[in-house]
């Protein structure tokens, strides 16, 4: 069979700075996926992309290719309009299981394909599988069913949604090309789009603890997916968020589960249930949405916990089981009297992954019940000898090497010192 | 086995525009050697080394992992000082063919490692095939054998010099990653390194049948090169020379070798005869040889055509059976008279290569008696209906696409215009 290209006159162009055409960007990700260009070809395109940029045009335009390599889902037999929320990952970032009941109770629908944790970021799947016989893995049959029932759905992103995504993000992850807007923003957009939502609302981390650190270069990020959206016709909008500190008061998987239990009961950390109502009320306002029982009402009279437990069960979990606890404990206490002036988000994440909260590799298993309780959060006044972190772990060897990673991850300053962090909404973009 | 390094970091570290320390690139190079850096690791960080660039220390330290990699040769048991010639690569460049016996002529010892040509460019060993029975490949005794008993031998590099080079050859071929200075140079000098010569004269071709078709670029390849020489003890100098016409009035495998005879028996074109002195003199003076005979004397009385004919024969050539002809012929004619002010070095090697004097991939075979006679070349008076080129192949359905690469590729102008072409020698480099 001819091909349209070779594969060398693709990567030549973008490597002297020509701009890919629309007949090119769809050619390359269909060889891709058809296995006509090898990885050692598409790695080699990926960095001069990463390198070299893209527009906003081969951007779009490869985003539409990637969703074109697969399936487009839809929602047209609910009788409710859909609205998703999409983070770009941090650290204790749990946000995404309180969210979608209480965005469901207030009257939208939720198809919530979510993904699974690599490196310091937890992933919302490995959180929710903490819970006795919950099941991620959803025939699309079931999804509907869950999603009609409850009114939400949180699970995994079948094999048929977006395969050369699939392809791409394993490729990328070996060769050091993740950390490119035109690709993550691309990466994202071609799932959410596919997924088929009308309306997206994009929390976009920034801060040590993000993948986009720098606050220019989230905001770069969250403009090129909010224009994305635009473009396909999805309703979309952004928040680029603090992530310089861990959110809420846990980052492990059974402990986010146990502190998105305390949120959808009414309580829970200041900042995670701040978060939830925020993005909560964008997504009705993007969907188009004027609830009856407004967001706040929704989480303290319970209407959101009944629709949790109701979408827990109708995916096989057991909302009675207790969650599960590590076997190994270690505190970490203040060496001084003071205000808590930082506490690192990376520092924290990165430790906590070493506990056993996350995978080094796609595929691995992970612990449970491993992760870190978080005593004060910077602002807070501390006692000498008072408990700052509780480490959890199920094997005690670990330890070691997540104390080393909290080195220099807080630190503790007089008490009329000013405490230097991120506003929890740095910026908000609407298409 | 734990490694020292993750092919992950080293790629980020240049991605990131970072120097790679000496460590760093010893374990990359050996580490692809044995597998553990997949090729879609390789061309990722290939392509950062491409749009980033690489120090002359890193370029330098890069290919002493090369030469490390596999075995190096020594000629320390000649009773005569070794020098080698390289050249880049162009249209028409057959002057390996008469220098080696001229040089040895002169009382130097020449161990030409050679190569085959790929794409619009001809190969040395792909010429001197075109001559029955004549073998490329020789084992270390054979090749002792010749050089001991000839002065000369022109041969296939073994398997086992600088075997990183040629896995990351092929790789840079089909992944846009061949026009990096820091790995072409790296290439080539990691294997006139290995040969272990004891002096290096480069030929740097320049203009539009180049890899390096800018004159600047061709200056900074030429520096880079004789920099990597003079670090490793071999006496190093280079030509940047014209290629934006094509040497000589032959391009084609058995048309440059019969033209390469016409140059030993004295005669031959001016361009060819000229340059092949020029080296000689750069060669033996390198060397530091004060020949008794001058290469213009050993040129004319026969003596290169002696150890020519002598080192043809020790490699199984026959020095008496007739070169192969192509089956079909065609002329391309002036359309008008004047004088012809270019004669275009690319469109003639195209042309060359559509018509079977080279190949598309590595491996393939080509037809020895293809290519084209050039009949006039810049600067030369020209009659409407006289023959410019003569094209021959074995397939007279190539005809149609040789003539198509060569739309453009000459123009006929007023007698008393100007003739705009490179000087033959564009600059010299001394380390």
């Amino acid at each position: 069979m001819s091909e349209k290209f070779a594969a060398v006159e693709i990567i030549a162009a973008k490597r002297d700075k020509f701009e890919l055409s629309d007949d090119q960007i769809d050619w390359t990700v269909e060889a891709y996926t058809r296995g006509v260009i090898a990885d050692e070809q598409m790695s080699a395109l990926l960095m001069a992309i990463l390198l070299n940029g893209m527009n906003n045009r081969e951007i779009s335009r490869w985003t539409q290719a990637m969703i074109a390599s697969g399936e487009k889902m839809s929602w047209s037999m609910l009788d409710r309009p859909t609205v998703d929320k999409h983070s770009t990952g941090g650290v204790g970032d749990k946000i995404t299981l309180p969210l979608a009941p209480l965005v469901a109770a207030c009257g939208a629908a939720v198809p919530q394909l979510s993904g699974r944790g690599l490196g310091h970021t937890g992933g919302t799947l490995d959180k929710l599988e903490s819970i006795k016989g919950w099941r991620a893995n959803l025939s699309n049959a079931e999804m509907l069913k869950v999603i009609q029932d409850c009114g939400a759905v949180i699970c995994a992103a079948g094999a048929g949604l977006a395969p050369a995504d699939k392809k791409l993000y394993a490729l990328r992850d070996v060769t050091g090309t993740v950390q490119a807007i035109p690709l993550i923003a691309s990466s994202i957009m071609s799932k959410k789009i596919a997924e088929g939502t009308g309306a997206l609302v994009l929390d976009v981390k920034t801060g040590s603890g993000a993948f986009m650190s720098d606050p220019k270069n989230a905001s770069l990020l969250a403009k090129t997916m909010v224009d994305l959206g635009k473009k396909a016709g999805v309703k979309t909008r952004a928040l680029v968020t603090a992530m310089d500190v861990p959110l809420g008061l846990t980052a492990g998987n059974a402990l986010e589960v146990r502190e998105t239990l305390e949120v959808l009961a009414g309580g829970g950390p200041g900042d995670v249930v701040e978060l939830t109502l925020l993005l909560a009320n964008e997504m009705l306002d993007a969907a188009g949405i004027k609830p009856k029982v407004s967001p706040e009402v929704a989480l303290k009279n319970g209407m959101a916990m009944d629709i949790w437990r109701k979408m827990i069960s109708a995916q096989g979990g057991d909302n009675q089981a207790p969650l599960p606890v590590a076997k190994e404990k270690m505190q970490i206490k203040a060496e001084s009297s003071g205000k808590l002036l930082t506490l690192d988000a990376l520092k924290v994440g990165v430790a906590a992954w070493r506990l056993g909260a996350g995978r080094q590799k796609q595929g691995e298993s992970l612990q449970p019940g491993a992760g870190i309780e978080i005593h004060a959060k910077p602002g807070d006044l501390v006692e000498k000898g008072q408990t700052l972190l509780t480490l959890h772990t199920d094997e005690s060897n670990r330890f070691d090497r997540a104390v080393e990673a909290l080195v220099g991850g807080y630190q503790i300053g007089g008490k009329n010192e000013e405490v230097k962090r991120l506003p929890l909404v740095v910026e908000r973009i609407e298409g």
